[in-house]
Order: C-alpha cells, then structure tokens, then sequence
C-alpha cells in the first residue's frame, strides 16, 4: 500500500504521527500546498517523504499519484477541494478516503424546510464510475462520520432488532487557556468547517417521508436544542441539530425510523455562530476592503488560534457517539450510546497532538490498515457502515483508544 | 468664512446639506481621499468645491488651507485622523473643529481601573501653542461630544446651585429592515468608532478622586447597567458605560461631584460587541489571510451596510442629552434630563439624511454660524462648554430641531 495524503493540517499531521506507529503500508506520500509543512509532517518517519499539490486542481493530484504510484488518496483537507481529489484519484486509479463529504447547496426557495444539493450528492452520483473501474471511494471515515457509522452498523447487527433513531451525539468539556490562566476563545476544529456545518440548514431523515425528496428534509440552525449526558466525566451539554454526512449516509445502507445528528456546541459557541452570521462574517464570497479583497470566513479562521496548534493549553475530554433507540434483541426497549472518548492530557502525552484532531485522524489509519489486510475491501462510493465493524472496533483497542458502550434513560 | 470641510461619508454629506441652507459663510472646499465622493457632496450648491486630500498628513491638509485661503477647518473622518488635520490647520494658520477627539491608549499594566492616555491629551497638550497663536481649535463640537456639553453647561448656568452627577446618556430606538420586511443588523454609526468607543475601558470622573490621575478611572467594559426611559415614545433602553470625550471634557470647565457617559446599546448590540472582541475581530492590526494582510476591524466595517445609505430603510427615533442630577436654584433635590430627539422619517424628509449623522453635523454648522456671528470665540484647546448656550440653543429652535427637557424620577 502506498498512500498519498493530502493535507499536513491538524488531522493529517496526527494521522502521520499514528500512521507511524504500524507497519501496513510502504510508503505514504504527505503534500500540501505549503510545502513546508509537508516537509515537516514527513521528518517523523523514513517511509514518509514530502510534497507540493494544488488540491483545488484533479490533474495536479493525478500527475501526483501516477508519479509515486499511490493505491490509495488519503483526503485531509477541507471539504471545498473534496470533489477535485476525489476525481483526482480515479483519474490515477487509486482508492480514495476522505473524512468529510461533498458540499451541500441550499434549496433556493424554501432552505429551512426542504433539501437542495445534499452533503455527498456529487460523490454518490459518481459511484456508477468507480465501481465500473472496480475502485473504491471510502467516504466518511474520520470520526463522525466514520466511527458514528462504524458503531451504528455495530448496533443494528448485534444490539437491536428494530431501530426508532439513529442519532449521532458529539460533546465535549474542553477549555483553552492562556498563559495568565484566563479562559480564551479557541475552537478545537477547522472555524471554517464548523461554520459550515453549523450555519447550513440541519438535515434530519425520516423513513415516514421517504416519498419526498427521499425521506430527508431541513429545519433552522440550532433546532430541537437538548440536552444530553456525555459519559466518562465530561456531563451535559446542550446539542443542537446540526448539518452532517451520517444523516446522508446511515439511510442509505442500515434500517431505521430516523437518522438525526446533533452537536453539543453550548451557548457561548451558539451565540458566536449566529453572530458571525447576522454581521455577514460567515461570508465566503470575497468583499474589498480598502486596497485587498478577502473572504470574511477566512478572516475569522486567520484570528483565531491554530486547532493544531492549541494541544499544549487544552484541557478535557471530547466524546463522540452514536445514540439508538429502538428495540433490542431480547424484543425490549432499549436505548444505549456507543461512543468514543479521547482526553486531551492522554492524546498530548501519547501522541503531540489534541485530541479533537487526533480522534479524528486515528479513524483512517484504522481503515487503511484494514484494506491493506483485506478485512475490508470493496468498488464504488461506499461508507464505513457498509464495512464489517468488529474488525475495526478491535483495532481500535488495539490502537489503545477503546470505546464504550452504555444504557440511556430514555425520555420524551 | 472660508470652510474647509474634510470626509465626505455620512456625517460630511448631512454637514454641507445643512450648511446649504444657511448664509454665513462664502465658501465650502470638501475633501476627501476619495475625491468622486467629495464631488458628490460639493454638487449641492455653488459656493461648493471638491478636492482631494489624505487627511493622515499634516501638510496636505495645511497645503489645501493656504491654496484656498481657509479660515475655519472641519474635521469630519473618524478619530484616527484627529492629529494630523489639527496639526496640518494650526500650521496654516486656520481655525479647527471636531466632533471626535484624539484617542486614547489603555493603561499598560492595570486598564480596567486606571487610566492611560486619555481621549484629547494630545490636543490639551498643544493648546498653549494654539492660544500663542491666537487660534481656537473647537474641539467635540458634534452631538456627544458637542451638543451634551452646551446642554451640561446651560444646566449648570441656569437650573443647578450644586451637581452630583453630569451623565450623558444615549439612547433610540432605531431600526433598520431588509426589502422583505426583516430587521438587519446594520449599526447607525460608524462600527469602527463604535467598537472602538464601547470596547475601550470606559472612563469616570469623581471629584472625591482628583488626587490620583486627576479624578479620572476606568472601569470592564459595559459596566454599570442601567435602564433609562428616553422621552419622546423611545422608552426604556439598557445603557451601559462607555468611554466618551463628555467624561474628560465636562470637569475641566464645569462643576461637578460625578461626569458619566452611558450609551444605550441594547443587550443584542453588547453581545455582537462582546463577541467581535472574544474572537478578536475589533483588531485594527493587520492579520496576514491568504496572500493579502487586512485588519479584521476594516473588514467589520466593509460587510456592514454603510451607515450613510440605511437611512431610507431605517425607521425610529434618537436622543442625546445629559441627565444632571443635584440641588436645584430653589435649593431643592433635582434630576433633570435635558435632551435633543431626532425622528428619522423627518430627516430623511426635510434633508435626506438619516437623523443619527443628522443630528451629528447639524451642531457644527451652528458652531461654525456662532463664530461667523462673533458669538462664540476664543483661543486655545475648548470645547463647547467653554462657550455661553443660549445662542447655541436658539439657533437649534431656528434650524427647525429644538432640544426639550424632562425631570426624572430619583432613583438609587
């Protein structure tokens, strides 16, 4: 197996940094577009070497993969330079990994009630092409969605015999400081990437109205606001409905009533995103200002700290998971969270790197193992729960990063 | 009198809008950095002409004084440009107003509590050159400062034996909507000034405290909140302390115990404000973002709606004034707001400007007809409380805008 990752940011550094520790692959090929910081993410290891790539441009990925003659495009940029990788990689006949999916467009008319361009469409209206070239497009496998899908293919096969909800649940008690010990404002992921998610129309699935537009549709930012109990010390947290993949994706391939996903954002965060929106600094459209002319989103992400960067002055514990309900295998109630808690303290000894990214970059390290091993294998664009979990959920333990299992009190 | 008249933006425009219907003076010269919108401005009336000027140099602005024999120079750009156009007519011989002073610079080591260069030092320090010269620079002659301070001293000459408390207080109750109906969040006043007036320390003047730093001291931003009912159908508006020229202005001319400054900003308007900072958006340093550098504060600005075109979409009224508290000439306890509202409507009618910038620019075109009169003079650094009211006041009645007063209920 010989990789190309593009992306030496948050994730992929960490994923050179764990990548490092296995021995599955011959070499794998980090570029960037500061070549740089390829050059710094690739002194970890002898079988890394560095590179300069235009992820926006698929010739400049192809020209990229046939030169080092890469199997596998391991995608860990964000979600704007999906579709030229993506492309880029089939044009060179190699598999493809990526742990976010294709943009989403609003519905033009009615944004808040009805879908327009799903997150996924582009790639899944593709799948007919990689399948035919018997390649495979392994979207969606960073931690959610990844993991989150992992776990739910897990619960649908051994845990319950009909599923009502399928609700991804992401939360966390993480706090950055400053050096004077004062509590500061830095995300702990890509601002970009979260305003998108969070800004965008939530989508929610539901099999009851799957005679339009296939059963998904949209509500307002931060709706059916709830409040749910993160396991491992880290306690309750505001979750919000939020725009992301699994909602995409776990319909497609796993049987349930509904697919929801809700973020554990917390109302400071809440109020910055919908400030940031009413002021229009969510803007990715260029406006002049004064001699220049800049993205206002861009702005926001140049201000504030690097994700990558604020390991050091973490503190806590971020939880990601996948909540059913519906009835278990024994023809009862049940209601039970499956999830994955990284702390911040561990992923910095451990590893150097925080644990938001390093959570997500463990996850197609894990899968690339698995392809290599031929545990996993398939054509097409296909998502993680179409993949046997076991095998991923014992690597993972393997890996030293355990995940959990526990009951839910179940509520209206 | 010969004017010159330099920024053409909101308050520019409605100052030679209002100086076209009045007769004192001979001629106008607007200037601007960007010299179409100084045409724009000087289209309205023959004795006006257009030039261009960079308002950061002293000698451009001294250069344009002495090629059109200025006697009177108006300032009119945003506090950043104070000193050189104070510097550039002192060096050409003019006289000099403002509606904004020279800024501030926090205290290095302790900024909530004490206080460091203060708004107008860097004027006050030069007023012994400026009365050698025999030259008076009017300074803070807008609304607030300007027309609060006339108001203050007008209290203090006619209705009060003994103030406890000068307190400036702003409020309205504007609001602007798209062209489907929905309110937008589009600031009435320059959002740089106003991030830099409300995110500053602000300042307090206590006459118990005149042996450290003079009487003055600084508070957290936002402090002190308090609900003032504005007359006029505005109502109640939360109002907090914010830091404002009135505050070093008032206790070196007036006698007072307390000099205050609240400005009603509202809860939403605190919260956008409190976020610009958290994430550090009100930075007016350049940040590097992509190939380009820009302030973040600059970008605020240029996503906004300008402040000089929301007026034809803007409904609502606003009032200055100053709340004086103290012992009245019959030598009882009195609390009296003395206050000037404009109706937006009514501005947009009678001179198609919004009232904010209106009521800004209409003060110093009165200022400026006082001195024309021989009303009002002097030489030296002085603000408008230096100079007798009641012709000030009567003037306001004539120009069709008159001030009224209220007494207020006491409170704790």
């Amino acid at each position: 197996m010989r990789i190309l990752l593009i992306g030496a940011g948050g994730v992929g550094g960490a994923f050179a940094a764990i990548a490092a520790r296995r021995d599955f692959f011959e070499a794998i090929v980090i570029a960037d577009y500061d070549a740089a910081r390829a050059e710094r993410a690739a002194a970890v290891d002898a079988r890394f070497t560095a590179a300069r790539v235009d992820a926006s441009d698929p010739e400049s990925v192809a020209a990229l993969c046939r030169e080092h003659r890469i199997t596998h495009v391991m995608n860990a940029v964000d979600p704007r330079f999906v579709m030229p990788i993506f492309d880029g990689a089939l044009a060179a006949g190699a598999d493809y990994l990526d742990m976010a999916m294709s943009l989403s467009k609003r519905h033009p008319e009615d944004p808040y009630r009805k879908v327009g361009l799903k997150l996924g469409d582009e790639q899944f209206a593709k799948s007919g092409e990689w399948e035919a070239a018997g390649r495979l497009a392994l979207v969606g496998i960073g931690v959610e969605p990844g993991l989150s899908n992992v776990l739910a293919r897990y619960a649908a096969d051994e845990l319950f015999d009909h599923i009502d909800e399928l609700g991804t649940r992401d939360g966390a008690n993480l706090a950055v400081h400053d050096e004077h010990g004062n509590e500061i404002f830095a995300p702990s992921f890509s601002i970009w990437t979260t305003i998108e998610e969070c800004l965008n129309p939530p989508v929610i699935w539901e099999r009851s109205r799957q005679d339009v537009d296939g059963g998904w549709y949209t509500t307002e930012p931060f709706s059916e606001p709830e409040v749910f109990d993160f396991p491992e010390g880290i306690g309750p947290v505001e979750c919000v409905n939020v725009e992301h993949e699994e909602v995409l994706m776990m319909p497609r391939w796993l049987e349930a009533d509904r697919v929801t996903f809700k973020y554990g954002l917390g109302e400071e965060f809440i109020g910055v995103l919908r400030t940031l929106n009413t002021l229009g600094l969510d803007r990715t459209d260029k406006v002049r200002v004064g001699g220049v002319e800049v993205a206002p989103r861009d702005v926001v992400a140049a201000v504030l700290p690097d994700p990558a960067t604020i390991g050091p002055i973490m503190t806590g514990k971020t939880c990601a998971g996948v909540w059913v309900r519906g009835t278990g295998k024994d023809g009862q109630p049940r209601s039970t969270y499956l999830y994955h808690v990284v702390d911040n303290e561990w992923s910095m000894a451990e590893y150097g790197h925080q644990c938001v990214v390093w959570q997500t970059a463990i996850n197609p390290v894990i899968a690339l193992e698995l392809l290599a091993r031929g545990d996993w294998s398939g054509a097409g664009v296909l998502g993680p729960e179409t993949m046997p979990p076991k095998p991923f959920l014992d690597l993972l333990g393997e890996y030293g990063s355990p995940w959990g299992q526990m009951e839910v009190a179940a509520k209206e």
